[in-house]
């Protein structure tokens, strides 16, 4: 399989080295709306092409990943692209996701080409939970929680406040709401009792840092509805105690079955992944398998991963995932 | 969705049970090879039937599932009815999988019908794990637990020990290896490290207490590779405490990512159930509805867990999926 990546952020770089880990893939290019010369990529020998000459790579392509971001890139990336590959992106704006499928699947359709948005692991992988545990368990409740890892959204809004020079933001699950959902007793939890929030803040000097914490705290959607703890570091400490992108979370689904709903069932899923963009690259160059399988075979237009039967996803052949995996 | 169930053990009773939660499933027929009036179902106006007469319902039910033991039933049972119904069975003896889809898949491609085996939570979404795992984390290990939970096999095998009236083994996964494998040290594990037996046995009046202990410790493969407990308890113990039938277990897949495998990553299914037969029927319904859409599409052959695209198992739209679980 031919990979090309469009965006050489922390994402196209995690799938730059995911392609060493799959035997069955090689990256083709990279793409960049940066001057190509300034890219340069650690695979030897791949080319680094500007976005602008990017037909000119039809039919080298298997699929191409889309690396840029939710806000402003891939709604009009993805159905853009999609005229001229397979394409695959981790578009993660919940609530756009209906739309952003109709504007793919619309595009993908009419040139032949297969494309699967919102991969990664949420969406993704905790998607496939949340459809996997309310199918099996039809009578109970799902929960999702995120953390102990950095959110880019807060730790940009920690930064945005006056008299910050940097800053980084952990969601952190609260292990009584946890241990609760895990008993089966299907709670029901407030956003504050869910999540807690620890910021560590590098200040500039001679600000209030009385006011940066009373800033933060009480930022509205990001920070007031959690209880929110702030550290003041140097630079040097956040350097060196904070510059990596872990992440994770949990999600549960609990229910009852019986003829009196008498017997309770608890299914629990959770990552700790100590690289946020490396593991979404690893689960979307997966289904990039899946959706190259699905172009061969003829198929075309928008697909999820709820879209997807999980030996597409596999390197293996059928008869070696019932032997060995089944 | 109309169900027939054939065998009314705790499987089958756990089916029926499920259905009452799935609005969009009915119980047509109950299949017993016992005399049918001695088959009392929970479920009114639905009628029992003898398997001899299975033929007769051929056009009347739309997925016929098979709650016979993997042993001696469902290597015939499961292919002869694949003739004439839609199936879904829980074969579990992992290593003649591969025989016993070749012989059902023969069967259901001759005649038009959608089958799928070894349905449940090990094989079922035990496997599904280890094959998501696999593909999102190709550089890793796997790693299955069961338990704590009540093993069916190795409570019959205490029961065919000398001097023993009755008895109960629960499979426990050792709280340090788990801890092993969370911390993504990639332990290798023996089978002693990984799990121990507990036994809670009656004994026969006048029975020799020393004898049996020793008897079962050392019963090889059961017991002999295991830190095993026996503890000796009354029938009216047994009963009020061990009446149960709880398991659960867990899956984990851990691996690196990054150009120098720099990074760790931990994946962690777990599953915690008051009802193993449940938990299994609740799940066989989910892949019912999604072998009967596949049949409604033409498709035909046999199928397993890993061949169903997730969305299959829901009643909600591809439109809802999307909206709501993504």
């Amino acid at each position: 399989m031919k990979i090309g990546i469009l965006g050489y952020g922390n994402l196209g770089r995690g799938v730059e080295s995911a392609i060493r880990q799959n035997a069955d893939m090689e990256l083709t290019a990279i793409l960049t709306r940066r001057n190509p010369a300034d890219v340069k990529p650690q695979t030897e020998g791949v080319k680094v092409y500007s976005v602008d000459d990017i037909e000119q790579l039809k039919g080298q392509i298997d699929v191409l990943v889309l690396c840029g971001g939710s806000a402003t890139d891939l709604p009009e990336q993805t159905p853009e692209y999609a005229k001229y590959f397979n394409v695959i992106d981790s578009f993660d704006t919940h609530a756009r996701i209906p739309e952003h499928f109709a504007n793919v699947d619309k595009v993908a359709k009419e040139n032949g080409h297969v494309a699967l948005i919102s991969c990664g692991w949420d969406p993704g992988m905790f998607s496939l939970m949340r459809l996997y545990g309310s199918a099996v368990l039809p009578e109970g409740e799902d929960y999702t929680f995120w953390g102990k890892g950095v959110s880019q959204g807060h730790s940009d809004a920690i930064r945005r406040v006056k008299g910050v020079k940097n800053g980084k933001q952990y969601t952190i699950p609260v292990e009584s709401a946890l241990e609760a959902v895990r008993s089966g007793s299907n709670p029901e939890l407030t956003t504050r009792q869910k999540h807690t929030r620890e910021c560590f803040v590098v200040a500039e000097e001679g600000a209030d840092l009385k006011q940066i914490e009373n800033d933060i705290k009480t930022m509205p959607n990001y920070f007031d509805q959690y209880d929110t703890t702030v550290h003041f570091i140097t630079e040097e400490e956040l350097q060196r105690d904070h510059a990596g992108i872990p992440h994770g979370g949990f999600v549960f689904r609990t229910g009852v079955t019986g003829f009196n709903k008498e017997n309770k069932h608890v299914i629990e899923y959770s990552l700790k992944l100590d690289s946020n963009p490396e593991f979404t690259s690893s689960v979307i160059l997966s289904f990039a398998r899946a959706i190259n399988r699905l172009s061969n075979e003829g198929v075309s237009g928008c697909k999820t991963v709820f879209d997807i039967a999980p030996a597409y996803l596999s390197p293996l052949s059928a008869d070696e995932l019932r032997a060995h995996m089944l």
